[in-house]
This record gives structure tokens, sequence and C-alpha cells, in this order.
């Protein structure tokens, strides 16, 4: 193994003192992000990535005017700064926080959406670049940048909406939201990842399935490595751990397996975000219920404050970033290009997403049989709205691709990380901004509580069978048989094969699965019942 | 700001690929720590200090042997990543856990061995090189060399002694090894770094005046700092979010300001260590009071998990470090000079501890009036036993003192290096592994609780108005006054003083600080209460 003087979590090229000086700035904004965003959160409009992308943005102006326009940094990180610390927890703890009932719930309608809308707009932003940008008189792009500039803005991030809708109230639309945004995440990762990795200069027929095979199997074998992952760590801590209140080996090791998996799938070649993902949806449903009472709380909150904290910090480097004189020095001559690019970028955004989030629900819809499950056309818009920001995901993806050797920085990096950031930066602060007023204006209801909301009932009436209890689990199945109305051919393509599925998974999961890895039913009694939903 | 190109966090001169690998070999190494630590916990003899260090010598030799003798190392650190990231929270989660009770109940008896006696143990360590290493044959090191030597082995690690004491059976035997353990720390920690700061090539009495002038105002001026910063961080907290259920963002804010105390005290050339260590008391004693009962689990539990890891990931690379060849080749012509010198540094540690536990204890048990409450001799032997152990700290120190420019390894840095990982070697594996045999043979009623013991009525009886209760604290100070028999000035000396100046802290607490800052009388009602001890 190769020995490193460079130190790992270090600067190499200024001294300690200089370093230690920016570490206790940026800790300090970061504070100052989570204070102010508090404060903020009373106003009808601000939210912490928008008060993280604005105190970035002073602090650059600062850091740009003081150090007389030289730079707009506190600290420089490298892209892969993102990928390896950054990223993990954010994606590992929307696995592990997904509401997995109401995920699986809506398997078919959230895959559709996250999927096949991503894959949708990533073809509409390639396309529509490949067509546009010429026209702007920017023609040093070739196929392999337009590819990776669709797979980087159809990266949604869905935060903003996800803060306005309450998930009492507006539970089908929450769960399409969030369970969109989670997919979309590892969709474009992964799709970038294969992007990136294939030569597709000369496109044909066999390179086109060539790439589809790729990106399917490193789908597949991704969610196998985390699922794998999950399922050795929920049953090393069921064996060793068990009932033992050894609180900080079991938190240790769930975290530390979690990073692992990550890992090991960049090691492999496979996509890290989609295997932690996995990872956090196994370990939560399996390790989670292993664990003391004290270690289910520890874990819960620790992951989403990592989570958090990484959240806060990509968006306040992104801000400061946004003012780094480099980047737009190569864009200098041609400060139009950029902006025309991400009045570009932004249109096809828009469009790209219209094309996927109205047919699908339609189709979606016909599939339903009560006006109660359907989802109306101003939950299709919110859904719509949802997805237009672009945020911590499109920025590592751009960083990545884009700020590889900074000494050859390209016209073409340049254009493109500048106009990345013009795109995260006004999607953000703009439609940011727009997000609560809207959502507010769209489903008016949400203010109060109302339980004569679709929403509810409709959770209750289309799938009582996952309401999950051990000793009734059969007869559910049995009354899921006989009530479950078949009207449609659609309806079976969109529910039952879900429905049947989840079946034979949750015997499977009853008689297999449980016994070994643990979980809610088999262990409930010891660490003590909680009411947290499963699959 | 300077525009640095190197990645924080990520090695410059190896690439992505590369250390990725070493990262996923790393992360599942310390996975393996902690489960095959688990597993031997049940022997008499193991622990998971010794069992990373273990792991990593045999992760070591492997790669040693498969690299051909390059190199023993996956990743190679730089000395200010123990400082900058591992040690802080392992110094932060010792303030936050403390028992402040028995810590303030015995705190002379804690400050004189962990401040007089590391000064004591420092002074004799540094004396007794200075005169034994000449007739080893080593005669390249100066006085600093030799006072930075004192204070590298006056840094204790008592983890091991901790592991197989019982708290609720011995718990002034226990207050006593981790108080020490927690003042040594911060004493050698600050003792070090005035240490190198200083140029005491010529010393004389106007130098060492300064010197203890300097020692003196980092130890104040850090102590404040921590105390600040954990105050605001209370306030803010007690301002912002009471009541509010945002656990994350009170989990971010604390372990953030927290963090922010350390680089801040670096910053301004204070002790990092003192000022987390206190900054963890007063927010355990103040804002974790103020935040969600979520909050409080997570906080307690997170905390303790990240100094685990970081503890288990400095075993390990202790672990590695000790077969790098690098630092073996310069000592390689004299290989008798380490081990010589390691055999000196050992007697010397073991006769300085002595120089001061014993005595100590005879003066303390003076001012004790009662047989119970006097600390017996084979109690005296498992404290003098107990801070044998050489870890982390010591590495930390070895490491900034002795390898800051690889390529610049002097003979004497390679010596004492070397020396270093041969005393933390041997001290934590032989004296580590013999701990659990010898405390048990000292304390044989540590395997079944026996309540005729004399520690626990000790407790009671000796500090009747430190059980903190807001409604009857005037009642208890005037019995207190009544009751307490004053026979010896040296009593007066060792328990009044502390006892007046705490029953003024408690009136001020009670009567400014916890209406401004919260705290367990002023919000329990809020929190639910919990019998966590304070103060």
């Amino acid at each position: 193994m190769g020995s490193i003087g460079a130190g790992c979590g270090l600067m190499t090229s200024e001294p300690e003192s200089d370093f230690v000086h920016h570490i206790a700035l940026f800790a300090a904004l970061l504070c100052a992000c989570i204070v102010i965003g508090h404060l903020l959160e009373e106003s009808k409009w601000m939210n912490e990535s928008i008060t993280a992308l604005a105190i970035g943005l002073g602090t650059g102006s600062v850091i740009l005017l003081t150090s007389g326009g030289k730079s707009s940094h506190i600290l420089e990180f490298k892209q892969e700064f993102f990928f390896i610390y950054l990223l993990p927890p954010i994606i590992f703890n929307a696995g592990f926080q997904v509401k997995k009932k109401q995920f699986f719930q809506n398997f078919t309608t959230i895959t559709s959406f996250g999927a096949f809308g991503t894959l949708i707009s990533f073809a509409i932003i390639s396309f529509g670049a490949t067509r546009l940008f010429p026209k702007l008189g920017i023609d040093y792009l070739d196929i392999k940048d337009y590819l990776a500039l669709g797979a980087i803005f159809s990266a949604t991030d869905s935060v903003c909406t996800l803060q306005v809708l309450n998930q009492e109230e507006t539970p089908l639309l929450y769960s399409l939201v969030f369970g969109e945004g989670v997919v979309n995440d590892a969709t474009s990762v992964v799709l970038f990842n294969a992007i990136t990795k294939f030569d597709l200069s000369d496109m044909n027929t066999i390179i086109a399935l060539k790439f589809a095979g790729n990106f399917l199997s490193l789908f597949v074998l991704s969610t196998l490595l985390g699922v794998s992952v999950g399922l050795l760590c929920s049953f090393t801590i069921r064996t060793l751990y068990f009932g033992r209140n050894s609180t900080d080996r079991e938190v240790s090791l769930m975290i530390l397996m979690a990073y692992l998996s990550y890992v090991l799938a960049e090691v492999f070649g496979l996509s890290g975000i989609l295997t932690v993902f996995f990872c956090g949806i196994v370990m939560s449903h399996y390790a989670w219920h292993n664990v003391t009472m004290n270690s289910q709380v520890t874990t819960k909150h620790a992951f989403a404050t990592m989570s958090f904290i990484a959240e806060i910090f990509i968006f306040m480097y992104v801000g400061m970033d946004s003012l780094d004189v480099g980047k737009w020095r190569f864009v200098n001559n041609s400060p139009g290009k950029s902006f025309g690019a991400s009045v570009v970028l932004l249109g096809l955004i828009m469009i790209g997403r219209a094309c996927f989030v109205f047919p699908i629900s339609i189709i979606s819809n016909l599939t339903r049989t009560s006006e109660r499950e359907k989802i109306g056309f101003k939950q299709q818009v919110t859904v719509w709205w949802s997805g237009l920001m672009r945020g911590a995901v499109s920025v590592a993806l751009a960083y990545k691709k884009f700020t590889g050797s900074e000494e050859a920085m390209q016209p073409a990096n340049a254009l493109l990380i500048t106009s990345t950031i013009i795109v995260v930066l006004f999607s953000t602060m703009v439609f940011g901004l727009l997000t609560k007023p809207i959502v507010k204006f769209l489903m008016p209801q949400s203010p109060n509580v109302d339980h004569s909301q679709p929403s509810s009932p409709t959770t209750s009436i289309m799938m009582p069978l996952l309401e999950y209890n051990a000793h009734v689990l059969e007869t559910e199945i049995r009354d899921d048989d006989e009530n479950v109305p078949i009207t449609t051919s659609l309806h079976i393509l969109f529910n039952n094969p879900t429905n049947t599925i989840h079946r034979y998974w949750r015997k499977f999961d009853n008689a297999i699965m449980r016994p070994v890895f643990g979980g809610r039913g088999f262990i409930s009694y010891v660490t003590g019942s909680r009411d947290v939903p499963l699959i």
C-alpha cells in the first residue's frame, strides 16, 4: 500500500495554523446558518438551504473584497470530498428514514416518477441542449458533455417542498415527492456514472444496448450489495449485541457498515449512492429493531443530523464557490453564454419535468378506482414544482465532471460549471422562495388539519395487508384477495404486481428473513414496542 | 484566503480509486475491531483497545509482507489529523459524560492527582531521562526533547481500568480514576503545548517563572473559552429551540459549537483539549437540559460513539504504524537504544506515578475522618496501576513533536517515536492484559455487589448537600453546616474549601445561571425528569 505523506483530512499546501483558522470560520458559519435559518423559518419564504446559500454568498463576497479579488473560498475542496464524505450521509439517511410503508405502497408510481421520469428528463435535457447550445455559439461540447449535463440536471432537490408539505395531511403527495426525490437521486447518479465510464463518442445501437445493460447491471448489483451489507449488519448486531445494552457499539457498527457499503460499491465500480440507500432501508427494516431503545433514538437522530450538516455544508460551499473568480475568468469574454446556457437549461428542466409528471400521473390515475386515490391536478402541479430545484447532487456531479484538474480548466468546463452554479443558485433561491406560497396556494388545506382529506383514508383502503401484524397476516391476505376490486387491466398492471410481489415478500420476510435478521415483529417485546412503520 | 488545490479530507498524491480502496479496508478493519473486541470481551483479559492494536499489528504485518517490506500502512495521516479530528471527540465526550457529582465531590483529590500528580510525573520522567539516557549512549537530545518526553509520558490512559471497575460498587475509586484521567489528559497537553512554544534551551528562574505563568494563563483562558462557548450554546438552544422538537438542529448545534470551541482555542493559541473538555461539562450541565428528550438520548450516545470510533481508530493506527519501516530504519544500526530507552521510560513511568499516588493518597486520607472515606492501600495500588498505560494522547503528542517533516527524520526523532510506540504497545498490551486479573485480585468484591462496601455510603455521608434538589437546598446547607465534623486543619484544607465554594456556586447557579442558561431544576418538567447526575 502506498505511503502517502499527505494528511487525510488535511490541506497539504498550507500551514496548520491557517487551516485551523479556516476550519474555525467554517464551523462558525455553519452554526450561523442553523441559527439564522431557524430564525427565518417563521417567515413565509425561507429555509436553511436558502440561508446557507445566502450566507455562503455573503461570506464569499467579503472574502473576495478582502483578498482583493483573488479568491472567494475559505477552504477549497476537491470534488471527491462531496462524494466520499458529504453525499453518503445524505443518501443513507434518506434510505434510513424513508417511510417504508408509504414508499412501497406507492412503489409503482414512485418508481415511474423516479426512474422513468428521470430518464425522460435526462433525454429531453440532453437532446434539448444538443440542439439549443450551438445556437448560443457554444460549439465546443461533445456528446459526452451533453449527456453528462442531462444526468446532472435530472437530479432534483425536493428538500424545499418537503419542508412545506405535511406528511400527516397529505401522505400520498408527501410520499410521492419524497420517494421520487430519492429514486431520482440514485437514478441520476447511476446514469451519470454509466455515462462517464462509457465511450459514447460514436453512438450506435450496440453501444446504446451495452449502455442500457451496464446501467441495469449497475442498478441491480449496487442494490444487491447494499442489501447484503445491511443484512450482514443486522445479523451481526442480532447475534452479538442483542439485549446487551451495547448502544455505542451498535451505533458505531451501523455507521461504519453503512459507510463500508458505500466505499465497497465505489471499489467495485458500482453506484455507492444506490448501495448506501438500500443499505439504509435494510438497516432500518432489520438492524434497527435489533438494537436497544437508546440506539434506536440515537441512530434515527444522529443520521438525520449528519445529513442535515452535510446539506447545509454543501449549500454554503456552493454559495461561496459561485463567486470563485477562477471559474468566471474563463467565461469573462462571453458572460452572456453562461447566462444563456443557464436560461436554456432552466427551460429544459421545466419542460422535461412536465413531460413525465403529467403523463405518468394520468396513467397512474387510470389505475386508481376511487376518486380519492387519484392524483389531482393541483397535486400534479405540486409534484412538478417540487422537482424544479437543483441542489447538492447536481453540484457534486458537476464538480466531479467539470473540475477534474484545475490547471487544465477548459472553456467548456468553465462554462458548464458556471451554468450549473447559476441554475442551482437561481432555482434554489427563486423557486425555493416561491415554494411555500405556491404550495400553500395549491394545497390551501395544509395549514389546518382536515380529516376529510382523501389521502389518509386512501392509505388504509388501498393496502390493508400492509398494516402488518404477525398473527393476523394470513387472515389479512385472504381478506385482501376477496376484497380488492380488480376492474381494469391497467389497475392490475399498476397495483397488483406490487401487491402480489409484496404479499409473497411478506410471507418470505416473515418465515425466513425476520427469524434470522430480526425485525419489528420478532423482537419488539424486548426493545419495547414502537409504532414505527415498516415496509 | 488561500485557494488550496488539495482536498480537505483527501490524499493528494494518490489517485481517487486507490484512496477509496484504502478507506474501504480501513472501515472494514474498524468493523472487525468492534466485532472481535466484543467477542473477546467475555474473556478475562481483552478489551477493544488491545484488539484494535492487535488487528493493526496483524494488518501491518500483512501489508509489510505483501508490499515487500516497503510499507505497513493503509493510510498515512499527518499528526494534525489526530489533533483536529480524533482527539476533540474523545475529550469532549469525557467532559460531557463525566459524572459531575462524583467529580466535584472529590474535586480536591482528583485535581491533586490529575494536575500536581501529572506535574510530579512529568518532572521525574524528564529528569530521569536526562540522567539515564546518556548512559545508554543517547546523547543527541536537547532539554526540549526531554521535557517533551516528560509531558508525553505523563499522559495516562485509564480506559482499561475503567472497563474493569464498576461505578456502582466502587464509586470513589471509579471517580478518582476517571477524574484523574481527564484532568491528566488536559494537564499533559497544556504542558506539552507550553513546552513546545517556549524556548527552554537556557533555563533560568525568570524563564521558569514565565513558563509557569504561561502554563497557568493557558489553563485559565482555555477553561474560560470552553465555558463561554458552552454557555453561548446553552443560551442559544434555550432561546431558539426550547420546546420546539427541533432535535436535528439542536444536536447539530451542540456538535458544531463544541467543535468550534476546540478550533477557536487552537486559533487563539490556547489548549483546545481543555477548552472542549469544559465546553462538554457546561453543555451537559445547561444545554443538555434545554433540548428534547430525543436530543438528550441522541447526544449522549452519539458523542460516546464518536469517541469510541476515534479511540479504536487511534489504536489500530498505532498498531499499523508500529511496523512502519521508515521509522525503524533510522534506529536499525542501534536497535538496542530504542529498547533501552523504552525500558528506562517504563521504569520512570512506574516510579513517577508511585511518587505522587501514594503521598497524595496519604495526605488526602489524613483529611478524611471516617475509615470508610479513606483510600485504602489496595485502592491506592489500583489508582497507581490504572495510570501505567499509555495510549492515544501520548501517541498523538509524540507524532506532533517527532514527525513534523518526514524527509528530515532526525535520529533523535526516530528514536523517540519508536520508543513511544514500544512503550504504548507494551503498556497497552501487557499492562492492559494484566489489568482485569489485578483489579479483580485487589478488589475481590467487584464481581458480586456487596452493599456493605464503604464507597457507596461514603458518598452520601460526605456530601449530602450535593444531592441537589431545588426546594430543599437551603435546608440542606444549614444541616450540613451543623453536622459535618471539622476535626483537623487538613480536613478544612481538603474538604471545606471545596464545600464552601461549591455551596456559593450552587446559590449562584441557582439564582443567576439556571434561569438564563437552563438546567435540570428549571426545565425538567418540560423535557421529562431524568435521574442524571449534575454537578
